[in-house]
């Protein structure tokens, strides 16, 4: 299970390879949303989003004999590209197998990586048999998005430097809101926050239609989401929350928030305008819950997750908002 | 005059004020390039440039008594937000003289940070005098855009940052390619830089047709640009090298580089989509010259000096080009 020693190990296998992200603000941003917003800018981590943490963190733990054969992973993208990127950085052979409607700058940059890229149909074609083949015939091993240990202790290095970066600024408390598909980074974030700086507690954020987070933590069970797609926010449309994540979030987290893909789009063109940092949908549903929230503090922190977007879907974010 | 020590000074007084800014890089972009390239992101700072530097710098040199009289600035609009930002956190009043034509989001951002802005037509008015009349009406300290040493000092904290985070990058030589205006930035960098990290050499990057502070290095004497404008890299349009900073680059920096306005548009693309920064066409004059640049080595190091750009030169940037 991952815990703050996981944590601070991969925080070890991490250094010298993904970057301490910047925790910005601006004050023409706070005053236009009326509190103060701290954002901890992961779309400037190595690959563009923290994806990178997890996939050097589970890559790196690997038994080296393992690694030599390869690993595998399934993506939308972004974990696509930081498995990708820490295999190339290790050597070790990478198949990736992406949804063929995932955006065009993610596979492509998935390829530059070194990765050999596998698309499939989402609504026709099974993901894990096919990924379940290729593992079998090859001897891969498979780095799950999120119900890792390590992936979810190399998510927690966030955390980490969140605490720090926190304590710096002066904040002692304070809700920190995170982008959250399967809830590998939230449950890494969770946990490293809860034994350093216990003041900041981690409240989920995701798209409408894909808040099986959210009614998961207010149920105390499980739910599920009605569609497997239909959101902007590619990057955390997952269909359910993870096993091993969803049980830290319930003891650890606070409520979820809920965002539209307006509000997502919105925020992202408010940072590009306050922030200057480029964010993909997915990556600004964090930012925009502390934005579009009601009853909240006058401090709140956001994580940017990511900022692999094509250029049409920013450039329509800036056309309607900015 | 600047000298190491007065930038030193300068970064205690900006300590808690300015962000250290972070230090990029991107495989893709790499590959892409065929060379290794280094990117200081000075469009995160304060404000959304590295002026919020030397306005610190200079508005906490004041005298407290001639402070509180208020200061003065003229700028298109990086060097008025950075003036603003620093005289509204000393409770200074603060008027800013900007040309009419300045990007929109400039002078909006100006008024926010609380400075009275006062437009003039840049074809047909003289700046100096209307600056002159205010002044002398009001009391008011003018801070120069670059011909200031107190302003060289703030800017040259750059230099200082800069030289930390290459050694840590393990990069002992390579030319800075530093966008250049009036020469404020480029001369306090190659200040700090010959005292900190001698192999780091400062070059500066201007528009075609705005290349003054190249054509004068190469010459050897002061020149001047044919147009007051026309280049769409606004921010770096100034007439002639300033006196204070003239003299410096001539014994510190090397040869100038020239970009095109089509190539920084297409260096703030490829920051768009490998580094996900924000940068204006000016700012982007450096990360243009080494992206584009002949006869370079295989490590570079260009500054991003700025993000604040309006919506639709930036749209038409990834239009065009991403």
């Amino acid at each position: 299970m991952t815990d703050i020693a996981l944590i601070e190990a991969a925080a070890s296998r991490l250094a010298g390879h993904v970057r301490r992200t910047p925790f910005l603000n601006a004050p023409l941003l706070d005053r236009l949303s009326g509190r103060r917003i701290f954002v901890k800018a992961e779309c400037l981590q190595v690959t563009g989003s923290f994806k990178a943490r997890g996939g050097w963190s589970a890559v790196s733990a690997l038994d080296p004999k393992a690694r030599a054969r390869g690993v595998i992973a399934y993506s939308s993208g972004n974990h696509a590209q930081g498995v990708a990127h820490a295999a190339a950085s290790h050597g070790a052979p990478c198949v990736i197998l992406m949804p063929s409607d995932a955006p065009q700058v993610k596979i492509a940059n998935t390829r530059a990586y070194g990765a050999e890229v596998v698309l499939y149909d989402r609504a026709a074609e099974n993901r894990d048999a096919i990924g379940a083949r290729l593992s079998a015939d090859r001897g891969l091993t498979l780095i799950k998005p999120y119900d890792d240990p390590q992936v979810i202790a190399g998510q927690g290095t966030v955390g980490l430097e969140l605490a720090d970066q926190a304590h710096e600024a002066g904040i002692a408390d304070a809700p920190v809101f995170v982008p959250c598909g399967g809830g590998g980074l939230s449950s890494g974030i969770a946990l490293a926050l809860s034994a350093r700086a216990p003041g900041l507690q981690v409240r989920t954020a995701e798209p409408a239609g894909f808040d099986d987070m959210a009614r998961s933590l207010a149920s105390g069970t499980r739910q599920k989401n009605p569609a497997p797609g239909g959101s902007i926010c590619d990057a955390i449309l997952t269909p359910t929350p993870g096993d091993l994540t969803l049980p830290i979030l319930s003891r650890l987290a606070g409520p979820g928030a809920v965002v539209s893909d307006d509000q997502a789009l919105r925020a992202m063109a408010l940072a590009f305008t306050h922030l200057r940092i480029v964010l993909e949908p997915g990556g600004a549903a964090a930012l925009a819950a502390v934005l579009f929230g009601e009853d909240l503090p006058d401090t709140v922190i956001a994580i940017a997750t990511g900022g692999n977007v094509d250029p049409a879907t920013f450039t329509a974010a800036l056309d309607r908002f900015a």
